[in-house]
């Protein structure tokens, strides 16, 4: 997991909280997990943890957010690149599928632990999920309008690229055959297919 | 979730017990649920428990067990059906998504908690993912060897359909715009593009 991914969050302590929880959320789940647990990986007491994050849920959230957010900002900086729709929809497709490979770990506590946000962090993380679609569905959306692309569902086409790329989370590994760059334009090539881009 | 999912697990009990554990498992995680909570929830007692399934890993492993075959049973009853590639591929991405959309509890238990299974059994189900993939694959090499498809990379694609299907578990919802079946026809379309079938 690179450190990059939480330049954000400051100071040192509670950064190395944070990616001591992302590992033990993924290992074991957010309910098995304990803060006793996170502070113990992290070297640190449950008092120190105390002083950073008030509870369990609050990094769970955190994690949520800085995740969300680092993907949102890849897709909008693909939709308002300049080129054609192909072009923003490569990379797109490319960089989103690139950070949850990179990124897997984090992503899956990301994607599978929602339902165990309180209610008003889900709320807000669930603004971000439309954000994100709607970053998406704008590219195909230009697309269709500029004859590039035909899409008979548009949004129904959005949520399948979005979780074609998801899903590298999921069963992306280290040592497979392909680098997490090498996925990225396979399956950018794939979606141009899906959207019937001529030529594609 | 529909009890004909589990009707070759008997007896009754046995049944109960089994469904109890899905749904503890996705609510809460493997680690985080005990045999205590999974026998609660089936309305007997921790020892009735133990009649049937000595270990809670056991539960784990014949909800996956019995998951995967279900799943492996549609592809291949899709590959040895009559019809071209692209109408078996059509069957195929159609069942195995509705599979996912309609049982989409088991099958997160079943994809998100395959590292809680102990080795022997991690070694039997990555038999039956292998089959499953080859399934797949399989029809997609049936279609490019007949000048039907044109796949670039044949493993690749059929991670990227497999993948596709599956994370349908993950974001389906029964009170989404749409039913398992209209889900099951966009994705069959959607991958028939993806394999360059003319004509999709």
């Amino acid at each position: 997991m690179g450190t990059e991914e939480w330049a954000e969050v400051t100071p040192d302590a509670a950064r190395r909280l944070l990616t001591a929880a992302v590992r033990a959320f993924a290992e074991r789940g957010y309910h098995a997990t304990t803060t006793r647990d996170i502070a113990g990986r992290a070297g640190m007491s449950p008092a120190a943890l105390y002083i950073h994050y008030r509870t369990k849920e609050e990094l769970l959230y955190r994690i949520s957010s800085v995740g969300h957010r680092l993907a949102l900002d890849l897709l909008r900086r693909a939709r308002d690149s300049a080129g054609t729709p192909a072009q923003r929809l490569t990379r797109a497709v490319g960089d989103f599928v690139r950070w949850h490979a990179e990124h897997h770990t984090t992503a899956r506590v990301v994607q599978y632990e929602l339902s165990a946000l309180a209610e008003e962090h889900h709320t807000e993380i669930l603004e971000l999920r439309r954000a994100t679609d709607a970053a998406v569905r704008t590219i195909l959306e230009d697309g269709v309008a500029a004859g590039q692309f035909t899409v008979p569902d548009i949004r129904g086409t959005t949520v399948a690229v979005l979780s074609l790329c998801v899903d590298v989370a999921r069963w992306f590994r280290e040592d497979g055959r392909h680098t997490p760059g090498e996925v990225g334009e396979l399956y950018a090539g794939l979606v141009l297919r899906m959207v019937g881009c001529a030529g594609a």
